[in-house]
């Protein structure tokens, strides 16, 4: 069976845990102005870092059914512990472009032929998935990797404490080790992490490479459109549309953050 | 329509968003060592702490749903923000004694007639709800009432970093104002926080009392059950059954640590 063709100003459908994916978002609306979006974010059940692969899947399947539902016309997996566990399955399941976040970071990570020790920090499903490693590993032979679980540093940019003295003390119980080790690229394998950037840069010596999801899915993703000629040709910017699977103040507040702009109205998701 | 009377060896049916109702289940077999317990950790959908009220109705119905059909005696809503806004609407929609964690706290926290000035640390969920401070407020005029959300404090218990500086700069932050307000009781409005009690006695000032809800639940539970006659009279010590929505090594591992000793076998629930 062929794919179908689908209409290139179909909105592009992005699905997370929560709200982090908005970072995504806000790098793909940078790159590709006149995209619409339709996103999903999945708050009833965030997060997922700390779930079983098996929830994981479960989850990831029936979000990109939501979005498919709604004729999106790729999938963005705008969310680490998803792509990590779920991006090979919603490929097979779904008959439409599924782009998740991680090959592009490693593709970016590697872009430097110098990068030779990689580090990562992740929540706990992302490291335990391997998924970074592994495909750090596939692409060059002989990489030094370490992979460091982060999982308190979500909690601090949620609860915007991210200049707070304890998540200095923090960060830097997770970096001391991925330092000792003389990494020369961090990558910063969740979404929320790239609003960490100014404190790490402050805590990291000199010469280490940064590498965020947000930014290098983003380029990823306008490849892959441009590649398949897939890109929005209107002439007027895009829309976005959120529907989030528990609506609360608190992520109405997280989500202007992520975007840095207001988030318009956001509707209340049932999935089915 | 009358109640329908229930066989007393029959299991005490808690739920919790996730493992941290463990330490009452702790308490309640330190307490009520013949009870069979059967305890529900909705460890798919944690933590409730965040989510909106209308979610956290919904999920709390079908925590109790699950445990009724299995034949318990009695529910404990061992979650206090299940506790804040749904133990009404439980009550209504279910023929059996629904307990839930904050009535056993205020009483305790009244139980010394010099208590005037009382501090609670909570999730934001739990806070915003107003329920300890209006269950205070009822039970004692002209209480000055201070509640600080404490939303870092979960992940820091869960993590197990309760000695790592970064907790104690976290507790000082949120310590700080209910000190300076001068209150002379601490509720602990969050199952999660009697591991904290040893750094929080080294952080208070004499004299502050503590009052957490896990003993005061399970004292709680040991009158109502008596009022009622429904007390398990076997002479063998009681079972418990830990049944959890999504299972993984780390909620093992923390079950372990809310319940100071092995879990036993820990099963896979599907709620309808």
């Amino acid at each position: 069976m062929g794919k179908i063709r689908r209409v290139n100003s179909a909105p592009l459908g992005f699905f997370d845990s929560g709200v982090g994916g908005l970072t995504v978002v806000r790098a793909v609306q940078d790159l590709l102005p006149r995209e619409n979006i339709l996103y999903l974010g999945d708050t009833a059940r965030l997060p997922y870092g700390s779930k079983s692969p098996e929830s994981i899947r479960r989850f990831a399947q029936e979000d990109a059914k939501f979005l498919v539902g709604r004729g999106v016309k790729a999938i963005v997996v705008a969310c680490n512990t998803a792509t990590a566990h779920a991006l090979p399955m919603l490929r097979e399941n779904f008959d439409l472009p599924v782009i998740g976040v991680i090959e592009a970071g490693v593709e970016s990570a590697l872009s430097d032929p110098a990068a030779g020790r990689v580090g990562i920090i992740a929540t706990r499903g992302t490291v335990r998935s391997h998924a970074y490693q592994h495909a750090l590993a596939l692409k060059r032979t002989g990489l030094i990797i370490h992979a460091q679980p982060a999982p308190l540093l979500v909690p601090i940019v949620e609860e915007d404490w991210i200049d707070h003295p304890a998540a200095e003390l923090i960060l830097k119980t997770y970096l001391e080790p991925l330092i000792e080790k003389d990494i020369d690229t961090l990558m910063l394998a969740c979404t929320h992490y790239p609003l960490l950037v100014p404190v790490l840069r402050r805590l990291l010596p000199d010469g280490i490479r940064l590498v965020d999801s947000a930014t290098t899915c983003a380029e990823h993703l306008k490849q892959e459109l441009l590649r398949l000629d897939m890109l929005n040709d209107q002439e007027r910017e895009g829309t976005l549309e959120i529907h989030l699977t528990d609506l609360s103040e608190e992520f109405e507040t997280l989500a202007r953050r992520f975007l840095s702009k207001s988030s318009g109205r956001i509707q209340r998701a049932v999935l089915a």
